[in-house]
């Protein structure tokens, strides 16, 4: 895997940093790789107890009776618990859900009872022991069968299954574009599935109670804020009450982003038997009971002029928000800012349904939404492109975004490389033109537009920030940003070494207790080193204004005329120069000692979309790349090998290089999974095939080669000029294989993950159809 | 036991708290009774190994040859460790002490090899099979002894076996008063003893390696920044490599001032093996091998003329340090203030000598040095008292401190009611007059001068703060001063609740990780809730602003026209009022929102003694205070019971009376033990006491009546007015008791404790003196 970090502005024009666009090695690389660092399957805290669930045997059923008295009498066995032992308060996203089930199950996953034991074997067998008698009930496991006017319905609020969420964007007149005789038009429906989030770090929570009434939770949460606030509020107990230890995340990918029963469950027990009490989810249970990737029917239809300017789009989506609504169901708003903005274009239709169904709960995951959608626009954009006879690329490049461009949904484009992308993974990729790379080998594109600012998807986007400085010189910045093995850590204390001018070596970052952090809404929209990195780099510099006013004392001089450079402070001329660990301590060792202490609370200036319109700026900047895929398909079997991928990002200034590569790396891995190989397979609502046996993961062997390029200029609202890139690289893969593989053997691929059976199948459909043509 | 609390303004005058001066429980009470709070006795990491420490068998001795061989092959020990293995940096107040000694042996204290083990008894098992040969030397027990020219000098820069400190002061010419003929002069000689802290959790340490090379340290220590700095310059590694992490401390009483060799080891043999070390002494080793209170032979010669105005006092002091320099030493710094500045006096000597012996290095403990001296000056002022025929409470009084006084060695009294201290002591213990209680009963008095602002001992007397307030409207106060069971979290977060107008309940207090929490010197000289009572205060008053800043944009008012009080903001006519907590989410959630982060170092105006003319105001502000104590001795065996004693303090304005008395109580408590039975038996610088059941405590069935009153004025220097008090309770105690015995029975105590034997042969040398006279 190869990378270059290039930007649009000459070299010479780059400031001289000392420690930004270095490639530095990840903050909590060496914990981690000497399995130092401890998860949350490593605590164990003295007295601990073990929780186990019961969950509901069927999809749909009323609970008739629930008798717990054999577990309660097993021996070890500290605390059975029911919905009658809850406070039966709903949370969740749509306030549809309850710890512990009351009288009816909506899907598999639904937990009815929960144990609290001496250890994991007891717990298992007193939740065995625990009988529950069901009456079963009509069950639906596509939401268009769950929309129908004769299907019971699920929740109270949700006529006809569709949760009441506002998912309807408007701009222009697309149904009028599409009646234009010069318009080109396609229309289609894509599918995706499934897919599950596989983090190595399980699902589960540890919550010790103490008598004050004080919970602490130690959770793979991403938003310890937010969980801080729901769970308290799921428990009926204020909010201050809860503190949140995020210990090492093993992943989480999106699913970090919402409260789930396992958390209240773990709480109540706790509080039950006055003890700590862990419940962690076996690899089973993760892959059975986690949230997925939200499934969705994607209708789609986009008209072109003849010159190949796109006029208008229109999208509908079905999503499979499973038995209870989550941040998933967001991922609607992210398909409509793509819908609306990638590309320039003026009439838009989007509408989207979240339907409730008896499956599990779909939840969040990487890229929100996008990587779905991306891979029904995109496709889509290369059967129009050979509608109206066009390269592909020059297609996008005639539709490209450009800095300046406000999208019809009110976005603002400052900076965009958009073009720079298109053009350099083209170029990179070795580009002829459709069909030119031989039998059965093939190269396709994807481009991709995301956000990259901060996000407002909640009343607050802020994160602050504590920086204080010792007598040896060690600064420690105190981050309400989480990190969740993004790399967003690292990027956090390259920017406070770099604006402080010291060694990387003396910076710390504290970001695991909410007791300790300052407030921050959370890790989501790729927004971490963004937000994080700009409230820690406004405390740096307080704290740089404090150590020059200090050392312009100590030294006799204007603060003005000194800077700090690799640990010393220097006049700006050269002449003196002085350690500046020294001088803080000569600052705070005499009468009138003082000692630097700084903070800052950064608000990006995003706007909350208007729920009517749908209408606002919703991140400070955006993101752009294109990703190109050559691929081989095997005729006979349908297999797709993936032979090199080039995935070209503006993500504005690179911070780490190392890290940025990884994230896209990892990204475009994920994505080869889930365009590839990976699906949740579900029988009646129940997974089926929960093991890494049978729910097949990307491995080290099929990985192809990757080369990683950036480009764009630094934006000016990131910290030194960051734009985010968690999510970006897992956006557009999808779409650069599947029109590979049509690029290779002709056949389209409208549903998810392109297995053998389906590319072949796709492939009999492209030649029955050349034959009665 | 009672209580009142008085001020010298009038009741009217006072201002109307919510918090301050109210009976609160202490912060960590509950935790601390119901057991759940964690000790270092408690703390358990995984992986984690056990340490025991090899001491020498003689009090000197060269070591000839060590053989570790056997307890290296033991199976379960991980590591051997002897001077070898170490750096060999020299450590300690004056850098004469090393972690694991090289050659020569200075005490029976003295560590010579460690071992880590899978557990304490293959520890122990290993410890006993290292070989040591000895050539024995000299050995000196008594500090006169050491210091005659035939001795063998201990230290190399130690001449005479005389620690090389400035502890000399001279003001006036005392030498010529006490030539004057009007002079009425007492001297003599006192002698006081081996004391320990008994804190009831021993000492130890736990060190955390990471492969970094940071070393966490979890200790009982009292100030985790100085140990933090010790700790890395004794390991020869950066001091910001170093965190300390203090546990719920077990009492500290100032042995928590010293770093030991025990946390040497620990961290060394962490370093050695890569796992979590422990040593945590047995009560026995506890009792043997910890620092006791400085032991000291104290001659004195006192002045007055015949009106009973104090003219001249000239005290020798020989200290016996032991083996190894502690903070210990610093004690002749506290009787040096002590002898110059209690009572109103113009020419004064003081001369120290910390003397090396060859016994167990003896530490600070509470008081630091002050229940020492303060035995032998208000003893010798009764004496004075009945040469010149006077009433010892006129006598106290015609020489009392005032506000205004500034003593010889420069120290500024501000705030003083000890003329009130005395005569409220008077009253309420029932003064008649000398020899007024009736056969074997007898009142005695002493009074106390103590630093009470504040000390500057080291070259910053300063403590940080940061403060941040949540969405629920809970205050965190991150401060740098450590608890150490005296109560200051207590009044901490009464300070900041009042200042910001908040419910105590609302405000968390976190101290105990130097990677958090802001700098400090440590908690002695009763410094805590003065220093970081201040800085807390400061960051409170700073977030207040800020509160009303918001309140003011909120409620379209100007800022001066708001205040908060019991958690609303109101405006000054009343006419609005919102809950802050409400406001403060208004703030937080919308564009450009902002949360709550302030700050605050405070160093308190307090100077370092010139070393040359120890001259210096080295605290912000003193205390005062008067005990009176009634006695019943019985004449056949010696038995002293104590019926009952008054506690009358000067300490500002009290914060939580519930904590102030329990404070006052348990001095009085611990110097009963130092003034009755407590004495640790030494023979050949070996402990021969070491149990509960030989070392005797004063236990609930000793404890006699103990009124304690507060008199003075809030201070204007002390957060809310307070002063400290943490260690004044014990300063008077010893000699108000043994003034009560003489004044029982006639008998004077001049070597404490007064046991019975010591009592039964004073009363036979009065008789004795009677007869022959």
């Amino acid at each position: 895997m190869s990378s270059t970090v290039q930007e649009n502005r000459p070299q010479e024009e780059q400031p001289a940093y000392s420690i930004i666009g270095k490639r530095v090695r990840k903050y909590d690389s060496l914990e981690k790789v000497t399995g130092k660092a401890q998860f949350l399957l490593d605590i164990k805290l003295p007295g601990m107890l073990y929780g186990k669930i019961l969950r509901s045997r069927y999809p749909h059923a009323k609970i008739l009776r629930v008798d717990a008295s054999k577990a309660e009498a097993l021996q070890g066995v500290y605390a059975v618990i029911t919905a009658k032992d809850t406070p039966k308060i709903r949370f969740g996203f749509m306030k549809d859900n309850l710890p512990l089930k009351d009288g009816v199950v909506l899907s598999c996953r639904d937990e009815i009872a929960a144990v609290a034991a001496v250890d994991e074997a007891t717990a298992s067998r007193a939740v065995e022991l625990i009988e529950v008698e069901y009456e079963r009930l009509s069950a639906y496991f596509d939401p268009l069968e769950a929309m129908a006017p004769d299907s019971l319905q699920l929740h109270e609020a949700a006529e006809n299954n569709v949760a009441k969420i506002p998912f309807s964007f408007k701009a222009g007149d697309p149904e009028a574009v599409f009646k234009r005789k010069d318009a080109v038009i396609a229309e289609n429906s894509f599918k995706v599935h499934f897919m599950t989030h596989t983090a190595l770090g399980t699902m589960g929570a540890l919550a010790s109670c103490d008598l004050e009434g004080n919970v602490t939770m130690w959770t793979n949460t991403q938003a310890p804020f937010m969980y801080q606030r729901e769970l308290a509020d799921a428990l009926g107990i204020p909010g201050e009450r809860v503190r949140v230890i995020q210990p090492y995340i093993g992943g989480a990918f999106g699913r970090g982003m919402d409260l789930y029963p396992v958390d209240v469950i773990t709480a109540l027990l706790s509080m039950k038997t006055g003890r700590p009490v862990k419940i962690q989810f076996s690899r089973e249970e993760d892959l059975s009971f986690s949230p997925t990737r939200q499934p969705a029917l994607i209708k789609i239809k986009t008209a072109a002029d003849e010159t190949g300017r796109l006029l208008a789009r229109k999208v509908e989506v079905y999503l499979d928000v499973g038995a209870y609504v989550s941040w998933g169901a967001f991922d609607a708003r992210v398909m409509m800012a793509t819908t609306s903005g990638q590309y320039r274009m003026e009439n838009i239709q989007f509408n989207a349904w979240p339907v409730y169904t008896n499956n599990p709960s779909s939840g969040t995951m990487r890229g929100a939404g996008n990587p779905q959608i991306n891979f029904a626009i995109e496709s889509q954009i290369d059967m129009l492109a050979e509608k109206l006879g066009m390269d592909p690329v020059e297609f996008r490049l005639k539709n490209a975004n450009h800095p300046g461009d406000v999208t019809p949904q009110g976005m603002r484009i400052t900076t965009c490389a958009m073009e720079d992308t298109i053009k350099l993974a083209a170029k990179k990729i070795g580009w002829k033109g459709t069909h030119r790379e031989g039998r059965c080998r093939g190269i396709g594109f994807s481009t991709l537009f995301h956000v990259a600012g901060g996000a407002r998807v909640y009343r607050s986007d802020g994160c602050g920030a504590i920086l204080k400085i010792d007598d040896f010189g060690k600064v420690t910045i105190i981050s309400g940003a989480s990190e969740i093995g993004t790399g967003s850590d690292t990027a956090i204390t390259q920017i406070v070494a770099e604006e402080l001018g010291v060694p990387l070596s003396k910076v710390e970052l504290l970001n695991k207790d909410t007791s300790v952090k300052p407030w921050d809404v959370g890790i989501h929209a790729s927004r971490a080193t963004f937000v994080g990195g700009n409230a820690a780099l406004a405390a740096a510099k307080d704290a740089k204004r404090q150590l020059l006013r200090l050392a312009g004392r100590e030294l006799g001089e204007d603060p003005a005329n000194l800077d700090i450079k690799d640990g010393e402070v220097i006049t700006l001329d050269g002449r003196k120069r002085v350690e500046y660990d020294k001088l803080l301590r000569r600052a705070h060792f005499r009468q009138g000692g003082s000692m630097i202490i700084a903070s800052a609370f950064y608000d990006p200036p995003t706007e909350m979309s208007n729920p009517d319109t749908m209408y606002g700026n919703i991140s400070t900047t955006y993101a752009f790349g294109t990703q190109a895929a050559l691929v081989e398909v095997d005729p006979d079997t349908g297999k797709v090998s993936v032979l090199k991928v080039v995935a070209v990002h503006d993500a504005g200034r690179i911070l780490n290089p190392n890290g940025a590569e990884g994230q896209i790396e990892g990204g475009v891995v994920m994505s080869l999974g889930y365009t590839l190989i990976e699906k949740l397979l579900l029988d009646e609502g129940m997974v089926v095939n929960p093991s890494f046996a049978d729910y097949k993961l990307v491995t080290t062997l099929e990985v192809p080669e990757i080369e990683v390029e950036f480009v764009g200029s630094p934006d000016p609202a990131g910290p030194f000029g960051a734009k985010g890139l968690g999510e970006h690289g897992c956006i557009p893969t999808a779409a650069a294989i599947t029109n590979a593989i049509y690029d290779a053997v002709g056949a389209r691929i409208f549903e998810l993950p392109a297995t053998p059976d389906r590319v072949l199948q796709a492939i009999t459909d492209r030649e029955n159809l050349g034959r009665s043509s």
